[in-house]
């Protein structure tokens, strides 16, 4: 792991110190992805079919997931996983369900009612990637909000193995949070299905979830092409910086590290504290629980670029943090609710030494889909308003249109709109005449 | 005006009847976007200066807007209109105000706080256009928002006039939504400038506004680019669809079609009646009314490709409605309200006699930047959501993690991801050592 002091960094180097891996839109990415979305699109099933054999390696006969599948995964599932994704929908469901965006109704003059109304967008689909193990949990954080939103059809695509069939727990909990379709697809060709719709698969208004460089390329056109679809954010490789104080606890420090580590050789990880102890018992707490993980070989690749860095106050650190804007953020801090309100931009935050990063990942109630590579600056997480609109509605008495009308008519005059200006005038002579 | 009836038609001719101007992102204005924002970036305030001279034709000394010419708008505008952009303001922020999100704070399990806070985009870009006309309203529909979020840099470009100055009602609406800084700069330019920053622009986290098809097509372009900003949603013409039965009159809603008409060529205007009679006489007042508005060949050439449509019912109305998405919907209907749960998708909808269209582009509270071009269907209008992320924090006591800890281990398992795991059972074996 990389060693660096902040305050003995230049400019130039603390932006180094901060860089994510390159994630341009290489020209080679870009062509490979146009040529499967036009494919999917001329040729709709077939090409799908071609695809899953030359990228998933895998033959399905049938695309979308039938009823026997479903039944044979819950079968063929333990007791124990089942209740498991139960109780962690029930948790995401929890939580999504309070922070839904209500109704609103305002009186804002006399006679004059503004309201906002929600509806749910009618198609959606949901990605849930299989690259290197399936991912129930993306299931149910995309799954549960779908469903807490109302949307009429929600479908989901996922990679089938090579035995071609998808993962048993990411079909169960697709069938716990309500989703109404499941196609055995992945990558750029499942997000060109959804987009544009082909023979089995139906067209979405909205595509959610995260993926590799071919997914999210894929994602980026269709959300480009007004008959595409629209998507939830642009997403890069997961991330986490922790912030430990001297009295955090390296163990758990480091397990937190190589948990997002395990992710991905190109997963980021970054410590910062002002403990120069603290960073160096975590360094070795690292290496020795890292031999023994299963994964040790991917999380070695991703440690080779994370970073331990010295900072010269807890403040600092913050500060470090909000350039950084990290997906997840851990405060491993005595009092981690005295840095909270100095948190600028981050997708997820856990506080002090029982919160690790995996709760979030599956069952504190937080949805785990998160924006990564900094667009955390302007972007959130997933919610129930992702899966809505919200739309205004005004409705004016006789009374509310003499109130703001003249308002409205010197408006448009002042932006030579003459005809908005006469909808409200001659509505007014003839309130007038009435009277 | 084009007269249809909607149940003769067969479904391509449905289809024709509900489609929209062509839009496609022509490889011409793709690449000539593509110069601009790499001109931009590599020269910066120099390519700035070059291209508002060549397209805004206009000679800019300093791009920014100083202090001395916010002063002279302010003493140069009439009172009447100052008070007029002060009411609106306030209204404009009462709605924004009460539909702003609120933090959240749930217990989903005991010991298991789990938290929604907000926090303002930093640096927000507000793109006011000056096509035809300058446009104050669109000033306020940015800047009220922007302010309520608490934006910290609050960021507004607008092309200036040939004589080198800004538009004085733009300047003031700026001026009391507490814009931070205007530049004189329209177009892809002024898009590349917010996304990327020059010497004197700074550099945007997020760029809203409506614009043309140059603007757009540079929202898109630096939206796609994780360099580049994130923006508020894509932008078509603007639109209106009206719901009128028997009982409208039908010299309200000839200028409520005319008010959408008059903004360009390229509006669209559809009216939806089950009453032939109302169809016939709207047409003549359309006739009517345009034939006296300062814009009327505007209007005409946007009312040439604009239908009046026969329906056979209200329900039916609503259904045709719903798959065209509108951004405006108008229903001109006796009970307004029976038809509101029925609809789906609209930007913005405006009930009864008494509201017109124009007071929500300038005034009833909500605001004016909605989602055009059916992506009504997956995008909401700007508000100060728009403006802020929406931070999910979790923090678990020792308790907490005991009653969830197993559940997060029992999925971890399940996704291979034995690090998730071992971050949740060293912990609960720390608490058991101390126990």
């Amino acid at each position: 792991m990389k060693r660096l002091d902040w305050n003995a960094l230049d400019p130039a180097a603390q932006l180094q110190a901060l860089a994510r891996p390159a994630q341009s839109r290489a020209e080679e990415l870009r062509r490979g992805v146009e040529a499967i979305v036009a494919k999917v699109r001329a040729e709709g099933d077939t090409a799908l079919r071609e695809l899953s054999a030359k990228y998933d390696r895998c033959a399905i006969d049938a695309i979308e997931v039938t009823v026997e599948e479903f039944a044979a995964a819950e079968a063929a599932l333990a007791p124990e996983l089942k209740a498991a994704i139960e109780e962690a929908a029930a948790r995401i469901a929890a939580f999504h369900r309070e922070s839904a965006p209500r109704p609103v109704a305002v009186e804002t003059a006399p006679g004059v009612r503004v309201e906002r109304v929600l509806r749910p967008i009618a198609k959606v689909g949901l990605y849930v990637p299989a690259g290197s193990a399936p991912l129930p949990s993306t299931a149910l954080m995309l799954g549960v909000p779908a469903g807490l939103a109302g949307c009429r059809e929600v479908v989901l695509c996922s990679p089938a193995r090579a035995d071609g069939r998808c993962d048993e727990a990411v079909l169960y909990a697709a069938r716990v949070t309500g989703v109404h379709r499941v196609f055995k697809l992945g990558g750029a060709q499942a997000i060109a299905a959804m987009a544009y719709g082909t023979g089995s698969v139906p067209r979405c208004d909205k595509l959610f979830g995260p993926g590799n460089a071919w997914v999210t390329e894929a994602k980026l056109q269709v959300s480009g092409d007004p008959d595409g679809a629209a998507i939830d954010m642009p997403a890069g490789p997961s991330e986490v910086l922790v912030i430990a104080d001297g009295k955090a606890d390296p163990e758990f420090v480091a397990a937190d590290l190589l948990s997002q580590a395990e992710h991905g050789p190109d997963s980021q990880v970054i410590l910062l504290s002002p403990s120069d102890a603290l960073l160096d018992r975590v360094a070795v707490e690292v290496e020795r629980q890292c031999a023994a993980l299963p994964r040790a070989s991917i999380a070695t690749q991703a440690l080779a670029q994370s970073r331990l860095i010295l900072v010269d106050s807890l403040a600092q650190a913050v500060a470090v943090s909000n350039r950084y804007a990290p997906e997840h953020l851990i405060l491993q801090v005595t009092e981690p609710r005295a840095l909270l309100d100095g948190i600028d931009s981050a997708g997820s935050i856990f506080l002090g030494a029982w919160t690790p990063e995996s709760v979030g990942d599956y069952c504190s109630g937080s949805n785990h889909v998160l924006p990564t590579y900094g667009y955390a600056r302007s972007y959130s997480g997933v919610s129930v308003a992702s899966f809505q609109k919200q739309i205004t509605v005004q409705e004016l008495s006789a009374d509310g249109l003499r109130a703001i009308g003249p308002c409205t008519a010197t408006l448009a005059e002042a932006e030579q709109l003459e005809a908005h200006r006469r909808a409200v005038t001659l509505r007014l002579a003839a309130l007038e005449a009435r009277a």
